[in-house]
């Protein structure tokens, strides 16, 4: 019998009604002849209340008791969801991630997963029952409780389906799927029915929020086909998996933006060796996740470095660089966060060279001043102004009739 | 260093003020020289706001997902005190009951204690860190998350005090202490000092609230003396430990009164051996937690049998009996909810035989009814209708001089 791990986001799940819904669709999975495995997030903003739970007790939450308190919430939606299962007379048993054996490291918060060990679940799966696995949570090796961090319960799925040999994983949210742009700034967006892991990933890392990067990655490092659909309309949603080389790719395939960075500029840095090193790997250690770099060839043995980070770590990223200034022997350290990115995503740009002089263009015809410029293979991303970003993704979604 | 075990209870964990209030008593008896575990139980209402969900959810709800369910509770206040004690500058460690190695049996929603391995919470306390333990819950032998049912989290605190050694175990709850009669009944009651385990049980078992029986039991049968004081007002409460052979006794200590029972009475059982034995063998099988029995003399080779279960249990008692009937060749049976049981406790009644008459004494005073009586060695019972109860509890206390 085929296995399908299908995980359910915190929308799904989110009162007794949407529960007693994901229920059925079990149950109706299992009676068209698949095994399953259900994967929970905490019910809805669950999550949030906790976190303004413990604002209110204390300001000093220490990251072990942190991931305590929020694995409280997968545990009340997987046992709620085991309860209408049980109700419509499957049998079903929730796991914690300990119990489902979901090993981590010591990364309190943001854990990764060093092993996964699913005996119970088979076991489970052999007597005929609905395994419900708590998402987002895992035991360390030091048997502490431990949480995986942003879009955890995605890679918990992920992993999962990979251990278990799951044919694929489905992963049901708020939308239908992934789209040609975010619907919101573009009403014309599409639903794309297929990607390849490599376009998925650079949509993730380019502003797409509907599946986190890490689970992507995941899923393309273990070839886990995954079915991104909607847990409202249960309609067939993106399928992400390995490229087909046989098919023709689309050159441009989505168009994504993403408002949460800010721009930190290092002026003046001499043009050493090392510098960079030594900048790039101080807030490496800060944890701080830098996204795009921009070097400019320099000019009187001096240059700008200019790089984005999430604005969340934007205090931290500039404590960071002006602490080494003296030491780099740079000039001033500014920073900006009215600004967004903007990016084009398609497997066929790899034997399409012009995408990005069209990018341009569509831009500039739009007045869009372009500040910074990173391009992969298959994606290319400007930095422009954050008020400007919206008019630049639907003149891009135009100009590349995503909408067919 | 001595050691305490000091349990709070929901209302002590009530809201983040409460939950700051228990961490800075929490370090104050570390100041002043002691080591503490912490045990807590679920925020005030959350256990009621759970159970309502799961309502909502299914009429389905099978025992162990109950219990994982539930357990979430405890994770989220023991992480907040963490929260709070760390905002103290005290360093503490969160323990499920898995973790603090409460093993119990599979009885789901009501499992009973095999062992407890302490390991991990010396081990904390060797490194100078406070153990908040999560009450109320183990992990069977089955590897699966299980409660200790009601009064669950004084029991976990009890059995921690045994198996830690510890000197005291402080159960801080919402009222000063155990008083000489319901406070709402009789506004004289007073607060006593000094209880022996034996009377601690007999007034646990005719109705009062403040200590469930089994953690009395457990405590008694540890040698855990238990001091039960308010997290409102932080003073000295009810000391309960063994009973001191050197001191003289009073002769009545409390009187308490319970109206949560229902009456069964099966008329003309005939006076065979055997019968008895063959209903209420056949109502534990059924988990009727049994309290008084009365069996008068036969009349005619038939005798009427009453007894008291609790009122959520008379509906199954009834179908019990009912079933039985036709086997044992009894009468009719027939049930009464609106009766209530009045007691006096008191180690000093052993040697005191005029108690009981005195009782009967005040209670015919008052136009009392004494429906049933039953008698241990320290303590009377006696049921009457539900609304004389007040009335009687008043005339008794007074009667035996306890404001004093």
């Amino acid at each position: 019998m085929p296995l399908l791990v299908q995980k359910y986001g915190g929308t799904s799940v989110g009162d007794p009604e949407r529960i007693r819904a994901v229920a059925d669709h079990v149950a109706r999975t299992r009676r068209g002849g698949s095994e399953v495995v259900v994967v929970v997030s905490a019910m809805g903003r669950s999550t949030d209340d906790l976190l303004r739970l413990a604002s209110e007790v204390s300001t000093s939450q220490p990251p072990r008791e942190l991931d305590m308190l929020l694995t409280a919430g997968e545990r009340i939606s997987m046992a709620l969801v085991c309860m209408a299962l049980s109700g419509l007379g499957v049998e079903a048993v929730s796991f914690t991630g300990s119990q489902a054996g979901i090993i981590t490291d010591s990364t309190h918060t943001k854990a990764k997963i060093v092993e996964v060990r699913g005996d119970r679940l088979r076991e489970a799966l052999g007597a005929g029952k609905v395994p419900v696995v708590a998402g987002f949570q895992g035991v360390s090796t030091e048997r502490d409780v431990t949480t995986l961090g942003r879009g955890g319960s995605d890679t918990t799925a992920v992993a999962l389906a990979a251990v278990l040999g799951a044919s694929a994983c489905e992963i049901y949210t708020d939308v239908p799927g992934v789209f040609s742009a975010d619907p919101r700034v573009v009403p014309e967006a599409r639903r794309i029915g297929r990607l390849s892991f490599e376009e998925m990933l650079d949509i993730a890392a380019s502003g797409g929020r509907v599946l986190a990067l890490r689970s992507v990655e995941f899923a393309r490092n273990h070839h886990v086909p995954l079915h991104v659909r909607s847990s409202f309309t249960w309609e067939p949603g993106t399928w992400v998996q390995e490229e087909d080389p046989s098919m023709e790719q689309a050159v441009v395939t989505a168009v994504t933006h993403d408002v949460s960075e800010a721009k930190v500029t290092v002026a003046r840095v001499p043009d050493r060796p090392g510098i960079a090193a030594r900048l790039f790997r101080a807030l490496a250690e800060a944890h701080v996740n830098v996204d795009t770099i921009v070097q400019n060839t320099s000019v009187e043995g001096t240059t700008d470095i200019s790089f984005t980070v999430p604005r969340d770590d934007l205090a931290l990223s500039m404590e960071v660089a002006r602490g080494l200034a003296p030491e780099l022997g740079s000039g001033e350290v500014t920073s900006d966060s009215a600004i967004a990115k903007v990016s084009l995503v398609g497997a066929g740009m790899r034997s399409n060279p012009g995408v990005s002089a069209t990018m341009f263009e569509v831009l500039a015809s739009e007045g869009v001043n372009i500040e910074m410029i990173s391009t992969s293979s298959i994606r290319i991303s400007c930095v422009v102004r954050e008020d400007a970003v919206e008019r630049a993704v639907r003149a891009l979604h135009e100009a590349f009739d995503l909408e067919r």
